[in-house]
Protein backbone atom coordinates (compact mmCIF):
# COMPACT_ATOMS: atom_id res chain seq x y z
CA UNK A 1 0.00 0.00 0.00
CA UNK A 2 2.13 2.50 1.40
CA UNK A 3 5.75 2.43 -0.21
CA UNK A 4 8.74 4.11 1.05
CA UNK A 5 8.90 6.40 -2.24
CA UNK A 6 5.26 7.10 -1.74
CA UNK A 7 6.12 8.51 1.87
CA UNK A 8 8.87 10.32 0.60
CA UNK A 9 7.83 12.09 -1.58
CA UNK A 10 4.70 13.04 0.42
CA UNK A 11 7.19 14.28 3.39
CA UNK A 12 8.69 16.67 0.37
CA UNK A 13 5.63 18.04 -0.80
CA UNK A 14 4.76 18.38 2.56
CA UNK A 15 7.92 20.18 3.29
CA UNK A 16 7.67 22.57 0.35
CA UNK A 17 3.96 23.84 1.16
CA UNK A 18 6.02 25.84 4.05
CA UNK A 19 6.74 29.11 2.27
CA UNK A 20 6.66 32.05 4.69
CA UNK A 21 4.20 34.77 3.62
CA UNK A 22 2.25 32.18 1.56
CA UNK A 23 1.70 30.12 4.34
CA UNK A 24 -0.23 26.46 3.53
CA UNK A 25 -3.27 25.87 5.60
CA UNK A 26 -3.86 22.63 7.35
CA UNK A 27 -6.93 21.72 8.41
CA UNK A 28 -7.12 19.38 11.43
CA UNK A 29 -9.60 16.14 10.75
CA UNK A 30 -10.31 13.41 13.48
CA UNK A 31 -11.54 10.32 11.59
CA UNK A 32 -11.65 9.29 7.80
CA UNK A 33 -15.35 11.23 7.00
CA UNK A 34 -13.07 14.59 7.95
CA UNK A 35 -9.89 14.01 6.53
CA UNK A 36 -11.69 13.10 3.14
CA UNK A 37 -13.70 15.67 3.32
CA UNK A 38 -11.31 18.40 3.57
CA UNK A 39 -9.24 16.46 1.06
CA UNK A 40 -12.33 16.94 -1.38
CA UNK A 41 -12.34 20.25 -0.77
CA UNK A 42 -9.09 20.65 -2.70
CA UNK A 43 -6.58 21.42 0.64
CA UNK A 44 -2.48 20.56 -0.63
CA UNK A 45 -2.28 18.29 2.85
CA UNK A 46 -4.05 17.90 5.99
CA UNK A 47 -3.20 17.60 10.28
CA UNK A 48 -4.76 15.60 12.73
CA UNK A 49 -5.57 17.24 16.15
CA UNK A 50 -4.70 14.52 19.13
CA UNK A 51 -7.94 16.81 21.25
CA UNK A 52 -10.26 15.88 18.24
CA UNK A 53 -9.11 12.36 18.09
CA UNK A 54 -9.18 11.48 21.69
CA UNK A 55 -12.68 13.39 21.95
CA UNK A 56 -14.26 11.49 19.48
CA UNK A 57 -12.76 7.74 21.26
CA UNK A 58 -13.71 8.93 24.53
CA UNK A 59 -10.62 10.39 25.87
CA UNK A 60 -9.49 13.78 27.17
CA UNK A 61 -6.81 15.32 25.71
CA UNK A 62 -3.36 15.28 26.97
CA UNK A 63 -1.84 11.14 26.37
CA UNK A 64 -4.21 9.57 27.85
CA UNK A 65 -5.75 7.81 25.03
CA UNK A 66 -3.54 4.15 24.64
CA UNK A 67 -1.01 5.42 22.50
CA UNK A 68 -2.20 2.46 19.74
CA UNK A 69 -5.31 3.75 19.49
CA UNK A 70 -3.66 7.10 18.45
CA UNK A 71 -1.79 5.71 16.35
CA UNK A 72 -4.42 3.36 14.44
CA UNK A 73 -6.34 6.59 14.13
CA UNK A 74 -3.44 8.50 12.79
CA UNK A 75 -3.15 5.91 10.51
CA UNK A 76 -7.20 5.60 9.42
CA UNK A 77 -6.66 9.15 8.33
CA UNK A 78 -3.22 8.92 6.39
CA UNK A 79 -4.45 6.04 4.11
CA UNK A 80 -8.34 7.53 3.34
CA UNK A 81 -6.35 10.24 1.74
CA UNK A 82 -4.35 11.26 -1.37
CA UNK A 83 -2.45 14.20 0.19
CA UNK A 84 0.30 14.26 2.97
CA UNK A 85 -0.95 14.15 6.66
CA UNK A 86 0.98 15.37 9.35
CA UNK A 87 0.12 14.17 12.94
CA UNK A 88 -0.30 15.77 16.17
CA UNK A 89 1.40 13.43 18.62
CA UNK A 90 1.20 15.64 21.55
CA UNK A 91 4.64 14.76 23.64
CA UNK A 92 5.45 11.57 21.71
CA UNK A 93 3.58 9.03 24.01
CA UNK A 94 6.50 8.40 26.13
CA UNK A 95 8.25 6.53 22.95
CA UNK A 96 11.98 6.60 22.35
CA UNK A 97 12.63 8.81 19.25
CA UNK A 98 13.50 6.22 16.86
CA UNK A 99 10.14 4.05 17.60
CA UNK A 100 8.21 7.48 17.47
CA UNK A 101 9.53 7.64 14.09
CA UNK A 102 8.91 3.89 12.99
CA UNK A 103 5.26 4.13 14.44
CA UNK A 104 4.90 7.81 12.46
CA UNK A 105 5.60 5.92 9.17
CA UNK A 106 3.95 2.92 9.43
CA UNK A 107 0.97 4.69 10.28
CA UNK A 108 1.66 6.69 7.10
CA UNK A 109 2.13 9.95 8.38
CA UNK A 110 4.87 12.56 6.77
CA UNK A 111 4.48 15.45 9.24
CA UNK A 112 4.74 15.67 13.58
CA UNK A 113 3.85 18.10 15.90
CA UNK A 114 5.98 17.83 19.46
CA UNK A 115 5.24 20.15 21.98
CA UNK A 116 7.40 21.49 24.90
CA UNK A 117 4.86 20.88 27.98
CA UNK A 118 3.84 18.32 29.78
CA UNK A 119 0.27 17.80 28.53
CA UNK A 120 -1.10 16.39 31.89
CA UNK A 121 0.34 19.41 34.48
CA UNK A 122 0.78 22.10 31.33
CA UNK A 123 4.40 22.76 33.13
CA UNK A 124 6.39 23.65 30.72
CA UNK A 125 9.52 21.23 29.89
CA UNK A 126 13.14 22.74 30.21
CA UNK A 127 14.34 23.91 27.22
CA UNK A 128 18.07 21.68 27.17
CA UNK A 129 15.65 19.06 27.13
CA UNK A 130 13.32 19.27 24.90
CA UNK A 131 16.22 20.81 22.64
CA UNK A 132 18.12 16.86 23.60
CA UNK A 133 14.47 15.29 22.59
CA UNK A 134 14.26 17.23 19.62
CA UNK A 135 18.05 16.51 18.05
CA UNK A 136 17.01 12.83 19.07
CA UNK A 137 13.98 12.44 17.25
CA UNK A 138 15.80 14.69 14.17
CA UNK A 139 18.67 12.22 14.43
CA UNK A 140 15.82 9.62 13.54
CA UNK A 141 14.53 10.84 10.90
CA UNK A 142 17.41 11.50 9.09
CA UNK A 143 18.18 7.91 9.87
CA UNK A 144 14.82 6.62 8.18
CA UNK A 145 15.46 8.82 5.21
CA UNK A 146 12.02 10.13 4.57
CA UNK A 147 12.05 13.80 5.34
CA UNK A 148 8.97 13.85 7.78
CA UNK A 149 8.29 17.71 8.56
CA UNK A 150 9.18 18.21 12.52
CA UNK A 151 7.05 20.79 13.86
CA UNK A 152 8.66 22.00 17.72
CA UNK A 153 5.86 23.47 19.39
CA UNK A 154 6.35 25.92 21.77
CA UNK A 155 4.04 26.53 24.74
CA UNK A 156 5.16 29.21 26.31
CA UNK A 157 1.61 31.38 25.42
CA UNK A 158 -0.56 28.29 25.48
CA UNK A 159 0.77 27.56 29.04
CA UNK A 160 0.98 31.21 30.12
CA UNK A 161 4.43 30.79 31.59
CA UNK A 162 5.78 33.48 33.70
CA UNK A 163 4.79 37.15 33.03
CA UNK A 164 3.26 38.09 30.51
CA UNK A 165 5.98 40.82 29.20
CA UNK A 166 8.64 37.81 29.47
CA UNK A 167 6.51 35.38 26.72
CA UNK A 168 8.01 36.46 23.40
CA UNK A 169 11.48 36.53 24.35
CA UNK A 170 11.06 33.30 26.05
CA UNK A 171 9.33 31.60 22.99
CA UNK A 172 11.87 32.99 20.59
CA UNK A 173 14.39 31.67 22.92
CA UNK A 174 13.18 28.12 22.88
CA UNK A 175 12.11 28.61 18.96
CA UNK A 176 15.52 29.24 18.07
CA UNK A 177 16.96 26.25 20.22
CA UNK A 178 14.49 23.73 18.38
CA UNK A 179 15.34 24.89 14.75
CA UNK A 180 18.79 24.18 16.26
CA UNK A 181 18.19 20.39 17.42
CA UNK A 182 16.39 20.16 13.86
CA UNK A 183 12.94 21.10 13.69
CA UNK A 184 11.73 22.18 10.39
CA UNK A 185 9.20 24.02 11.81
CA UNK A 186 8.56 26.44 15.03
CA UNK A 187 4.58 26.28 15.77
CA UNK A 188 4.40 29.07 19.07
CA UNK A 189 0.46 28.09 20.10
CA UNK A 190 -1.24 30.48 21.88
CA UNK A 191 0.50 33.36 20.19
CA UNK A 192 -2.10 35.36 18.74
CA UNK A 193 -1.13 39.28 18.60
CA UNK A 194 -0.17 40.42 15.29
CA UNK A 195 2.47 42.52 16.20
CA UNK A 196 3.65 39.68 18.50
CA UNK A 197 3.57 37.69 15.91
CA UNK A 198 5.90 39.50 12.97
CA UNK A 199 8.38 40.09 16.02
CA UNK A 200 8.41 36.63 16.60
CA UNK A 201 8.76 35.48 12.90
CA UNK A 202 11.19 37.86 12.32
CA UNK A 203 13.60 36.50 14.73
CA UNK A 204 13.59 32.96 14.10
CA UNK A 205 15.04 31.74 11.08
CA UNK A 206 12.18 28.69 10.52
CA UNK A 207 9.03 28.23 8.87
CA UNK A 208 6.34 29.24 11.44
CA UNK A 209 3.22 27.98 12.30
CA UNK A 210 0.36 30.00 14.00
CA UNK A 211 -2.92 28.84 14.81
CA UNK A 212 -5.62 30.21 13.49
CA UNK A 213 -8.58 31.97 16.02
CA UNK A 214 -11.83 33.30 15.81
CA UNK A 215 -11.63 36.76 15.95
CA UNK A 216 -7.81 36.66 14.94
CA UNK A 217 -5.63 37.92 12.14
CA UNK A 218 -7.39 36.81 8.87
CA UNK A 219 -5.33 34.57 6.47
CA UNK A 220 -4.67 37.73 4.61
CA UNK A 221 -3.25 38.91 8.16
CA UNK A 222 -1.19 35.90 8.71
CA UNK A 223 0.28 36.02 5.52
CA UNK A 224 1.75 39.47 5.54
CA UNK A 225 3.23 38.87 8.93
CA UNK A 226 5.34 35.90 7.58
CA UNK A 227 3.61 32.89 8.55
CA UNK A 228 4.06 29.69 6.92
CA UNK A 229 1.69 28.00 8.21
CA UNK A 230 -1.95 27.54 9.51
CA UNK A 231 -3.49 25.39 11.51
CA UNK A 232 -6.62 24.88 13.45
CA UNK A 233 -5.83 21.91 16.55
CA UNK A 234 -9.04 20.96 17.51
CA UNK A 235 -10.71 24.18 16.43
CA UNK A 236 -12.79 22.34 13.38
CA UNK A 237 -13.90 19.47 15.77
CA UNK A 238 -14.89 21.78 18.13
CA UNK A 239 -16.99 24.01 15.50
CA UNK A 240 -18.32 20.89 14.20
CA UNK A 241 -19.75 19.53 17.32
CA UNK A 242 -21.15 22.85 17.90
CA UNK A 243 -23.36 22.21 15.14
CA UNK A 244 -23.96 19.32 16.12
CA UNK A 245 -25.42 20.29 19.21
CA UNK A 246 -27.57 22.82 17.21
CA UNK A 247 -29.27 20.08 15.20
CA UNK A 248 -29.95 17.98 18.49
CA UNK A 249 -31.37 20.53 19.93
CA UNK A 250 -33.77 20.90 16.62
CA UNK A 251 -34.65 17.32 16.54
CA UNK A 252 -35.73 17.13 20.41
CA UNK A 253 -38.01 19.77 19.66
CA UNK A 254 -39.45 17.70 17.09
CA UNK A 255 -38.14 19.59 14.13
CA UNK A 256 -37.02 18.16 10.94
CA UNK A 257 -32.92 17.94 11.41
CA UNK A 258 -32.44 17.95 7.35
CA UNK A 259 -34.33 21.28 6.84
CA UNK A 260 -32.14 23.97 6.54
CA UNK A 261 -34.38 27.09 8.46
CA UNK B 1 -17.77 -0.75 35.08
CA UNK B 2 -20.95 -2.57 33.49
CA UNK B 3 -22.62 -4.57 36.03
CA UNK B 4 -25.30 -7.47 34.37
CA UNK B 5 -27.62 -5.12 36.38
CA UNK B 6 -26.80 -1.80 34.79
CA UNK B 7 -27.33 -3.31 31.55
CA UNK B 8 -30.70 -5.22 32.53
CA UNK B 9 -31.91 -1.77 34.07
CA UNK B 10 -30.90 -0.20 30.60
CA UNK B 11 -32.30 -3.05 28.39
CA UNK B 12 -35.54 -2.62 30.41
CA UNK B 13 -35.59 1.14 29.90
CA UNK B 14 -35.54 0.91 25.85
CA UNK B 15 -37.86 -1.36 26.08
CA UNK B 16 -40.28 0.47 27.89
CA UNK B 17 -39.41 3.63 25.34
CA UNK B 18 -41.31 2.09 22.14
CA UNK B 19 -44.80 2.96 22.80
CA UNK B 20 -46.74 2.68 19.26
CA UNK B 21 -48.40 6.44 18.66
CA UNK B 22 -45.80 8.11 21.16
CA UNK B 23 -42.79 6.86 19.44
CA UNK B 24 -39.07 7.50 20.60
CA UNK B 25 -36.63 9.01 18.80
CA UNK B 26 -33.32 7.84 18.44
CA UNK B 27 -30.21 9.90 16.97
CA UNK B 28 -27.57 7.63 15.58
CA UNK B 29 -24.46 8.17 16.95
CA UNK B 30 -20.92 7.29 15.22
CA UNK B 31 -18.14 8.17 17.66
CA UNK B 32 -18.49 9.57 21.71
CA UNK B 33 -18.16 13.08 20.47
CA UNK B 34 -21.66 12.61 18.69
CA UNK B 35 -23.15 10.20 20.77
CA UNK B 36 -22.45 12.71 23.98
CA UNK B 37 -24.20 15.41 22.35
CA UNK B 38 -27.07 13.62 21.37
CA UNK B 39 -27.13 12.47 25.28
CA UNK B 40 -26.40 16.29 26.54
CA UNK B 41 -29.18 17.41 24.10
CA UNK B 42 -31.52 15.31 26.22
CA UNK B 43 -32.78 11.82 24.33
CA UNK B 44 -33.86 9.18 26.68
CA UNK B 45 -31.57 6.59 24.28
CA UNK B 46 -29.70 6.61 21.05
CA UNK B 47 -28.79 3.99 18.72
CA UNK B 48 -25.81 4.06 16.44
CA UNK B 49 -25.50 3.46 12.52
CA UNK B 50 -23.17 0.82 10.70
CA UNK B 51 -22.87 3.10 7.92
CA UNK B 52 -21.74 5.88 9.69
CA UNK B 53 -18.90 4.41 11.88
CA UNK B 54 -18.20 2.41 8.96
CA UNK B 55 -17.55 5.45 6.92
CA UNK B 56 -15.55 7.51 9.84
CA UNK B 57 -13.79 4.51 10.37
CA UNK B 58 -12.76 4.56 6.50
CA UNK B 59 -15.12 1.00 5.44
CA UNK B 60 -17.88 0.81 3.29
CA UNK B 61 -20.52 -0.20 4.89
CA UNK B 62 -21.93 -3.53 3.96
CA UNK B 63 -20.24 -5.66 6.77
CA UNK B 64 -16.49 -5.05 5.19
CA UNK B 65 -15.24 -3.53 8.37
CA UNK B 66 -13.86 -6.30 10.90
CA UNK B 67 -16.25 -6.86 13.16
CA UNK B 68 -13.80 -6.22 15.93
CA UNK B 69 -13.60 -2.40 14.85
CA UNK B 70 -17.32 -2.42 14.75
CA UNK B 71 -17.73 -3.80 18.28
CA UNK B 72 -14.98 -1.72 19.63
CA UNK B 73 -17.17 1.71 18.10
CA UNK B 74 -20.33 0.58 19.57
CA UNK B 75 -18.10 -0.11 22.83
CA UNK B 76 -16.62 3.72 22.74
CA UNK B 77 -20.03 4.94 21.97
CA UNK B 78 -21.90 2.60 25.06
CA UNK B 79 -19.29 3.77 27.26
CA UNK B 80 -19.49 7.71 26.80
CA UNK B 81 -23.07 7.38 27.82
CA UNK B 82 -25.43 6.92 30.46
CA UNK B 83 -28.68 6.56 28.58
CA UNK B 84 -29.46 3.39 27.01
CA UNK B 85 -27.15 2.28 23.87
CA UNK B 86 -29.17 0.21 20.59
CA UNK B 87 -26.48 -0.69 18.29
CA UNK B 88 -26.88 -1.43 14.38
CA UNK B 89 -25.56 -4.65 13.66
CA UNK B 90 -26.35 -5.24 9.75
CA UNK B 91 -26.22 -9.51 9.51
CA UNK B 92 -24.19 -9.81 12.79
CA UNK B 93 -20.88 -10.24 11.07
CA UNK B 94 -21.44 -13.84 10.79
CA UNK B 95 -21.12 -14.70 14.35
CA UNK B 96 -23.42 -17.62 16.29
CA UNK B 97 -26.42 -16.49 17.82
CA UNK B 98 -24.83 -16.79 21.50
CA UNK B 99 -21.46 -15.47 20.51
CA UNK B 100 -23.73 -12.05 18.98
CA UNK B 101 -25.30 -11.50 21.98
CA UNK B 102 -22.13 -11.92 24.15
CA UNK B 103 -20.54 -9.41 22.03
CA UNK B 104 -23.27 -6.53 22.23
CA UNK B 105 -23.55 -6.88 26.13
CA UNK B 106 -19.91 -6.86 26.22
CA UNK B 107 -20.09 -3.55 24.38
CA UNK B 108 -22.82 -2.57 26.49
CA UNK B 109 -25.31 -2.44 23.50
CA UNK B 110 -29.24 -3.36 25.23
CA UNK B 111 -30.52 -3.50 21.96
CA UNK B 112 -29.68 -4.54 18.36
CA UNK B 113 -30.84 -4.77 14.61
CA UNK B 114 -30.42 -7.17 12.37
CA UNK B 115 -31.35 -6.57 8.69
CA UNK B 116 -32.70 -9.21 6.44
CA UNK B 117 -30.83 -9.08 3.12
CA UNK B 118 -27.04 -9.45 1.68
CA UNK B 119 -25.38 -6.38 2.62
CA UNK B 120 -22.55 -6.70 -0.24
CA UNK B 121 -25.33 -7.80 -2.46
CA UNK B 122 -28.26 -6.71 -1.69
CA UNK B 123 -30.09 -9.93 -1.79
CA UNK B 124 -33.01 -10.27 0.40
CA UNK B 125 -32.75 -12.98 3.02
CA UNK B 126 -35.20 -16.53 2.77
CA UNK B 127 -37.98 -15.46 5.26
CA UNK B 128 -37.41 -19.19 6.62
CA UNK B 129 -34.06 -18.88 7.66
CA UNK B 130 -34.46 -15.56 8.88
CA UNK B 131 -36.77 -16.56 11.08
CA UNK B 132 -34.93 -19.18 12.21
CA UNK B 133 -31.41 -17.00 12.73
CA UNK B 134 -33.90 -14.45 14.39
CA UNK B 135 -35.21 -17.11 16.71
CA UNK B 136 -31.55 -18.25 17.93
CA UNK B 137 -30.84 -14.67 18.61
CA UNK B 138 -33.79 -14.53 21.13
CA UNK B 139 -32.80 -17.63 22.76
CA UNK B 140 -29.41 -16.84 23.65
CA UNK B 141 -31.19 -13.45 24.43
CA UNK B 142 -33.32 -14.75 26.80
CA UNK B 143 -30.53 -17.24 28.16
CA UNK B 144 -28.15 -14.12 28.91
CA UNK B 145 -31.13 -12.69 31.17
CA UNK B 146 -30.54 -9.42 29.76
CA UNK B 147 -33.94 -7.86 27.64
CA UNK B 148 -31.61 -6.96 25.17
CA UNK B 149 -34.44 -5.36 22.50
CA UNK B 150 -34.25 -7.07 19.24
CA UNK B 151 -35.10 -4.97 16.29
CA UNK B 152 -35.52 -6.80 13.06
CA UNK B 153 -35.30 -4.44 10.26
CA UNK B 154 -37.43 -5.65 6.79
CA UNK B 155 -35.47 -4.43 3.64
CA UNK B 156 -38.27 -5.18 1.47
CA UNK B 157 -38.88 -1.95 0.00
CA UNK B 158 -35.40 -0.51 0.70
CA UNK B 159 -34.10 -3.37 -1.80
CA UNK B 160 -37.09 -2.90 -3.93
CA UNK B 161 -37.95 -6.53 -3.93
CA UNK B 162 -40.17 -7.77 -7.01
CA UNK B 163 -43.26 -5.30 -7.78
CA UNK B 164 -44.11 -2.29 -6.11
CA UNK B 165 -47.49 -3.59 -5.30
CA UNK B 166 -46.48 -6.70 -3.97
CA UNK B 167 -43.58 -5.19 -1.37
CA UNK B 168 -46.84 -3.87 1.58
CA UNK B 169 -47.83 -7.40 2.10
CA UNK B 170 -44.15 -8.84 1.54
CA UNK B 171 -42.57 -6.68 4.27
CA UNK B 172 -45.83 -7.40 6.39
CA UNK B 173 -45.31 -11.41 5.95
CA UNK B 174 -41.91 -11.21 6.72
CA UNK B 175 -42.50 -8.98 10.12
CA UNK B 176 -44.98 -11.55 11.14
CA UNK B 177 -42.44 -14.26 11.26
CA UNK B 178 -39.56 -12.05 12.49
CA UNK B 179 -42.25 -11.49 15.82
CA UNK B 180 -43.23 -14.67 15.86
CA UNK B 181 -39.56 -15.74 16.00
CA UNK B 182 -39.08 -13.18 18.62
CA UNK B 183 -38.83 -10.20 17.71
CA UNK B 184 -39.07 -7.01 19.90
CA UNK B 185 -39.57 -4.31 17.42
CA UNK B 186 -39.88 -4.43 13.25
CA UNK B 187 -37.90 -2.19 11.57
CA UNK B 188 -39.33 -1.79 7.38
CA UNK B 189 -36.40 0.22 6.04
CA UNK B 190 -37.54 2.39 3.09
CA UNK B 191 -41.26 2.07 3.89
CA UNK B 192 -42.15 5.88 3.26
CA UNK B 193 -45.64 6.29 2.37
CA UNK B 194 -47.48 7.93 5.30
CA UNK B 195 -50.73 4.99 4.01
CA UNK B 196 -48.40 1.97 3.89
CA UNK B 197 -46.59 2.86 6.96
CA UNK B 198 -50.83 2.92 8.75
CA UNK B 199 -50.79 -0.10 6.85
CA UNK B 200 -48.29 -2.23 7.66
CA UNK B 201 -48.50 -0.87 11.72
CA UNK B 202 -52.16 -2.15 11.56
CA UNK B 203 -51.01 -5.29 10.25
CA UNK B 204 -48.05 -6.61 12.22
CA UNK B 205 -48.78 -6.58 15.76
CA UNK B 206 -45.45 -5.79 17.02
CA UNK B 207 -43.53 -1.98 17.84
CA UNK B 208 -42.93 -0.14 14.46
CA UNK B 209 -39.35 1.17 13.59
CA UNK B 210 -39.60 3.87 11.09
CA UNK B 211 -37.10 5.52 9.21
CA UNK B 212 -37.03 9.68 9.11
CA UNK B 213 -36.70 11.32 6.06
CA UNK B 214 -36.08 14.63 4.49
CA UNK B 215 -39.63 15.48 3.54
CA UNK B 216 -41.41 12.17 4.52
CA UNK B 217 -43.46 12.84 7.42
CA UNK B 218 -43.17 14.55 10.59
CA UNK B 219 -42.54 13.49 14.05
CA UNK B 220 -46.29 14.19 14.61
CA UNK B 221 -47.31 12.45 11.43
CA UNK B 222 -45.66 9.32 12.87
CA UNK B 223 -47.07 9.47 15.77
CA UNK B 224 -50.13 9.86 14.56
CA UNK B 225 -49.67 6.42 12.34
CA UNK B 226 -48.76 4.53 15.22
CA UNK B 227 -45.36 4.69 14.87
CA UNK B 228 -43.09 3.06 18.16
CA UNK B 229 -39.67 4.32 16.85
CA UNK B 230 -37.78 6.87 14.65
CA UNK B 231 -34.40 6.63 13.60
CA UNK B 232 -32.02 8.09 10.88
CA UNK B 233 -29.88 5.33 9.95
CA UNK B 234 -26.59 7.38 8.44
CA UNK B 235 -28.82 10.37 8.05
CA UNK B 236 -27.49 12.71 10.76
CA UNK B 237 -24.23 11.75 10.06
CA UNK B 238 -24.41 12.37 6.17
CA UNK B 239 -26.14 15.90 7.56
CA UNK B 240 -23.08 16.52 9.73
CA UNK B 241 -20.27 15.85 6.65
CA UNK B 242 -22.28 17.95 4.68
CA UNK B 243 -22.24 20.90 7.27
CA UNK B 244 -18.44 19.89 7.10
CA UNK B 245 -18.15 20.02 3.54
CA UNK B 246 -19.30 23.61 3.06
CA UNK B 247 -17.36 24.58 6.01
CA UNK B 248 -14.19 23.72 4.42
CA UNK B 249 -15.15 25.07 0.99
CA UNK B 250 -15.29 28.55 3.04
CA UNK B 251 -11.95 27.69 4.40
CA UNK B 252 -10.23 26.82 1.40
CA UNK B 253 -12.03 30.48 -0.23
CA UNK B 254 -9.91 32.02 2.67
CA UNK B 255 -13.17 32.61 4.79
CA UNK B 256 -13.03 32.74 8.07
CA UNK B 257 -14.21 29.01 8.75
CA UNK B 258 -16.16 30.01 12.55
CA UNK B 259 -17.79 33.34 11.33
CA UNK B 260 -21.61 31.93 11.17
CA UNK B 261 -22.17 34.17 7.89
Amino acid sequence: MRSSQDLVEKAALLGSLHVPGRPVVLPNAWDVTSARVFAEAGFAAIATSSGAIANSLGYDDGEYIPRDDMFAAIDRVARAVEIPTTADVERGYGLPADELIARLLDAGAVGCNLEDSDPQTGQLADCDEQAVWLRAVRASLDAAAVPIVLNARVDVHFRAWGAADERLAEAVRRARRYREAGADCVYPLGLANPSDIERFVGAVDAPVNIAFRPRGPSFGELASLGVARVTFGPGLHLAAKSWLASLAAKLIQGEDPYSSS
